[in-house]
């Protein structure tokens, strides 16, 4: 049996504004509440009332051009890049819009170029974009957006970018954090991972440039070493390590640490002995491996506070600023 | 100093047809592609010269009700609730949307209704609602989202709702077939693990009454343990372990079961000896643990599938039926 959804023509303020026997302008001042035209009480309850017989749903977009306000906030986000440690920061932040009446949506579109994803943002009529990976967010792009309406550019990025607030987060400093340590533990040829998966190279890059920027500066090497999150690829990887002489590795984050770790005890190969081996992000787990997993932990902003420069960006177009995020090295057995 | 955005007037369609002296109907038909309506080429380049000096973007929304047609595939997403497991299929997905022509947005909005929620979703009128969490999807909803224009509802849920393309996913099952498997191996007094995390209740729930309903047929009994995920509560259920008497437990998943364990073995608990751990998702890492995680594996349909699914019932209202998702216990060394 093929399951069969019947398309129906759906309800407009055209149909609510026949119904309510009123004019469609009518409908829209009722439905989005809009202050500056007045509507008899009983003219309200007309037009709630056919809208709630209909089943209407007004525009979000058609909402805001009227309302002169949007409710939405818009994260672009690669889910595969949300790790454990920011899906329950994200998840807090999201409670602390709603606390201001903001709704967030995740926007998963890839795009070749930061205009063409300001574009697509655009389109649905934010009042915020907030971009955790904000390096790409040029000023071309934050132009695109304030002239859709968009109040607050809000971003995580490395520089700050004309007509964005800027969070400074380099991930280059991670990766300086980690070479800086392994290097003070007498390790002089360092393997950084680069993940194979999607959407983690624009954190992986900078990453390694931190730590290729430490070893220039030492008389340690740095080389990047790939491996995607399976097992098959870390146990590749582990098998192939003796042959690679590196004594140290940065394996982009406590993930792909503990696993890498695992495969390289599975080959025999000793931790911290052989290899001293970092994380990052200070997992729950990463202090329960063993041996105990050094990491890089990132303190990232209280999403109260983030919530709060959101919403005061929206109403006024100006916040205090924030101070950034710094990289914390939390030194444990692994290394 | 404070970061000043200085909040300038949202360009309109009224502006780009101003400025390419035509209507503002005419600047609809250009940018929205419709094909009803005849515009000349120089016209036609005009309006797309004016749009790109003034940087206008098209309301997704406007759009939509133009050309007949969104591109954009909601989907309800607690971020917490994304797991490992979830996230790179999720990706897959959008991938897979995408070479359809859509572009996915996870809308974070919780609502204390089904109907709240499905107005919520429908004011960004999407061309379809792909739902993960689908058991609280009611008709009624369907019906709301299907007046505003959504052309396919597909919801992952135990049961169907009328109006939702539903595909069988009964988290009962899993609880029950990890209830079935400690019991198999002697257990008598089983904990199942419940989140204190937020969203992590509605998947929670049906796996506990799967795990009672096979108890209730047995002679075993199952009693529910809240942990949240952080070494505190695992150190303190586990501090308490040993008068609770439970020789088996269903850890919720793979991430709760591998934090339980060390917690346990912290307490010099051994597993499997003194307690029998299942977890669910059989993440990368669980034939790793020590001991190696007996797990409830998920086979989830190929991103591939679901879109053409999605694809299909946008088109043209129908699709075929697809097999639901089957839970298959992997036995490992931790039971």
């Amino acid at each position: 049996m093929a399951e069969e959804l019947t398309a129906r023509a759906a309800v407009t303020s055209a149909d609510v504004a026949r119904l309510a026997g009123v004019s469609r302008a009518t409908v829209s001042f009722v439905l989005n509440d809009t202050q500056a035209h007045r509507v008899s009480d009983s003219t309200r309850a007309r037009v709630l009332a056919a809208a709630d017989q209909l089943g209407y749903v007004p525009h979000a977009a058609a909402r805001s051009l009227r309302a002169g306000r949007s409710n939405l906030v818009l994260m672009p986000a690669s889910v595969s890049a949300v790790g454990r440690l920011v899906s329950a920061w994200l998840d807090d932040l999201h409670s602390e819009l709603e606390r201001h009446g903001y709704t967030t949506v995740l926007h998963a579109g890839r795009f070749p170029d930061a205009v063409g994803a300001a574009r697509a943002w655009a389109e649905l009529r934010p009042a915020a974009v907030v971009a955790l990976d904000g390096d790409g967010l040029t000023a071309e792009a934050a132009g695109v957006l304030r002239r859709a309406g968009v109040r607050a550019t809000v971003a995580f990025a490395a520089r700050p970018a004309e007509g964005v607030y800027t969070i400074a987060f380099d991930h280059a400093r991670i990766g300086a954090i980690a070479a800086e340590h392994l290097i003070s533990r007498g390790r002089t040829t360092i393997g950084v991972v680069m993940p194979k998966e999607r959407g983690l190279d624009t954190f992986a890059r900078p990453r390694l440039a931190g730590a290729e920027g430490v070893a220039a500066r030492s008389r340690a090497s740095v080389r990047a070493v790939e491996m995607a999150y399976t097992r098959e690829s870390a146990a590749e990887l582990a098998a192939r390590w003796r042959e690679s002489g590196l004594d140290g590795v940065f394996a982009y984050n406590d993930e792909y640490a503990a696993l890498l770790m695992r495969a390289l005890q599975g080959e025999g190969i000793s931790v911290p002995e052989d290899v001293a081996v970092v994380g990052c992000d200070d997992l729950v787990v990463a202090a329960l491996e063993r041996p105990a997993l050094t990491t890089v932990r990132l303190d990232l902003p209280a999403p109260a506070r983030i919530a709060d420069i959101v919403h005061e960006l929206v109403g006024t177009g100006k916040a205090p600023e924030m101070p950034g995020v710094e990289p914390i090295l939390i030194h444990r057995q692994s290394s």
